[in-house]
């Protein structure tokens, strides 16, 4: 059974001023509350649709849970749990950063990708979507406990002050596929309306595209920033080729 | 003004069943409605809450477009359109084909890669989610006039009639970064949580994946079939390295 407050407090940690103030965010989504579990992250309450999910899960009914939920359908598993502590930026030789990216699927899917190239932290813009909005919890499929993200206020100075070359991914950069810099470097991915904001776009270093594959006389395309983001790690990540 | 039974025929269209019958599909966002009109798309009705977005449409209050919309947010924009004539299979060098996508903005996102690397067509199987769903349609960002999805019954049948070597990303196969092959062939993506069908499967002339950066002792990861569509065609399509 779900209590007012419960329900009250629950939804009322969709809104980033509230997770701030209580220090809890929610996820939903078997995988990734177990995930969050299995890496040792506190949860305040636990609900489930099904009996045998966690001892420590109150049941909720279908009705009880689609009163909770920041999605269309409810997931069968949604989790309160304390807000990790933050840590410093502890500059990998590579590092990811987002300037604007207000998308919460796009950055989830950005969280995900980090964790599978091995990165430990991502630096955000504060014109970022938070990272403990319940959408990009989903989305980051329990990713979030290996990326850390750290919101910067300013992103330009931050960058700068790690002390290794910025490059930025631009539609009118140098080819991802000639250009690859090697070495220790920054590497940052704006919004996909609005780009790199000019005060990065200062400190760069180098501009980076994707190239595209269609004749000149073919309409503008663009890539979305979670896809393009996939496409340079892996770039920068894939060995040498061989032959 | 908007009337009881447009609203009622343009919310009909948010379901499959509808659209075969009324031969239409319900277009959201500016961009993706101008550039289905630039393409020559012929529109039934077009909806703004804007009076300069074009001179054919009927000017809707915020209030109305929240009541067609299959979104959160309504677009400023609504258009609905006749759907395409179906043509055959070109059968290009390359063939992408999708096993059981059923997340409409994952297969938007691989509309818009097919569309980026240049290729004209996509093969779904039938258990794919419609391409001409809301959700697909915006997230292709209008991707959809350059790239035709086929729907085909039996997706094994309809690859092994292409007469070229047939390629599975899953999570077993060869790293993609050393196993790739070369010439014509046909990549087949397969849905997050199912993967590749069984049959598919089994008329599978290699399997490649996407190798992670992670230590051993890490919990498995997994990404999500956009990004490891665009990781995989980035990598086909690149040019080889100079250096």
């Amino acid at each position: 059974m779900l209590s007012k407050n419960q329900r009250k407090q629950i939804l009322q940690l969709s809104k980033k001023k509230h997770r701030k103030t209580d220090g809890l965010f929610v996820a939903e989504g078997e995988k990734v509350v177990l995930e969050l579990i299995a890496s040792g992250w506190t949860f305040e309450f636990l609900f489930s649709m099904d009996q045998a999910f966690h001892p420590d899960a109150q049941l909720l009914k279908w009705e009880e849970m689609k009163q909770l939920t920041q999605f269309k359908t409810p997931s069968p598993v949604l989790g309160v749990f304390k807000m990790p502590k933050r840590s410093e930026i502890l500059n990998e030789p590579i590092t990811v950063a987002v300037d604007g990216v207000s998308d919460p699927g796009n950055l989830g899917t950005i969280i995900r990708l980090c964790d599978w190239f091995g990165f430990s932290e991502l630096i955000c813009s504060e014109t970022t979507v938070d990272c403990f909005n319940p959408k990009v919890i989903q989305a980051s499929m329990g990713s979030i406990v290996r990326v850390q993200c750290h919101y910067v206020t300013e992103l330009a100075d931050s960058l700068k002050s790690l002390d290794k070359p910025i490059y930025g991914a631009t539609a009118r950069g140098d080819s991802i596929y000639e250009a690859k810099p090697s070495g220790q470097a920054s590497y940052v991915f704006g919004s996909e309306s609005h780009g790199i904001s000019p005060k990065v776009t200062r400190v760069l270093d180098g501009e980076l595209s994707i190239p595209h594959f269609r004749g000149a006389n073919q309409r503008a395309e663009s890539l979305n920033v979670a896809t393009a983001t996939a496409i340079v790690l892996s770039e920068l990540m894939r060995p040498p080729t061989q032959k």
